[in-house]
């Protein structure tokens, strides 16, 4: 299933208010996410989740982003049973990753990025639930 | 909740083809929208679903996104029951929208767009099931 769809967004506190009426009140306070250098706020709409992503460094992949194609959609996740496997499997059928293996991510999962290549432009990302 | 989340590729075949992998099999064969001048397939994957679209005309918004940005995420689709209700709720607040009420989509539904400056750069889409 999707477990969230990733938004770039430039000041955290001002994007939380601008999708309040659409999704509700955050889950959470935001959370600071070191290994991908941003700070992020999620809404729980109906299961799936909106991830609104601040960069906190303006050498990460979410900087470039903002600077290069301004706010918007940044990612969409996919709950899956193993990062690591889904990750293979991409790489299996000649896809590009960004990671080989999980790694940490936000709210205590394991995550893992597939190169955009991989899916005609789309950065997807598999998380995996403790 | 999420509706689904639509992706701009240039050839549906070959689109269908990347994300049968994650995605599975589409739901049905690809479906002609005249008045969005695209033609998409949908797959579910678990509720949510991902809507693959195709321009059918190079005048289009999506032929004219692909020029711009290339193949990628193009909009973001909430459920709701009341697709005009929905975007009166973003003009109120002072969004600009592109329908002023709903009108005809894929699959039976009746849908209508916000404008991507309301949702910080992020198209957003209504949809209400018949």
């Amino acid at each position: 299933m999707i477990d969230h769809l990733g938004i770039a967004v430039a000041r955290l506190s001002d994007a939380i208010e601008r999708w309040r009426p659409v999704a509700g009140d955050p889950e959470g306070p935001p959370e600071e996410v070191p290994t991908q250098r941003v700070r992020v706020a999620f809404f729980n709409v109906g299961g799936s989740h909106i991830e609104l992503l601040e960069p906190t460094d303006p050498a990460s992949a979410v900087a470039r982003f903002l600077e290069q194609r301004g706010e918007g959609l940044h990612h969409v996740a996919f709950s899956v049973p193993n990062v690591t496997a889904s990750l293979d499997a991409v790489v299996a059928r000649g896809g590009r990753v960004v990671d080989r293996a999980g790694r940490p991510g936000a709210r205590g999962r394991t995550v893992g990025f597939a190169h955009p290549s991989a899916f005609g432009g789309v950065l997807v990302e598999f998380v995996e639930r403790p």
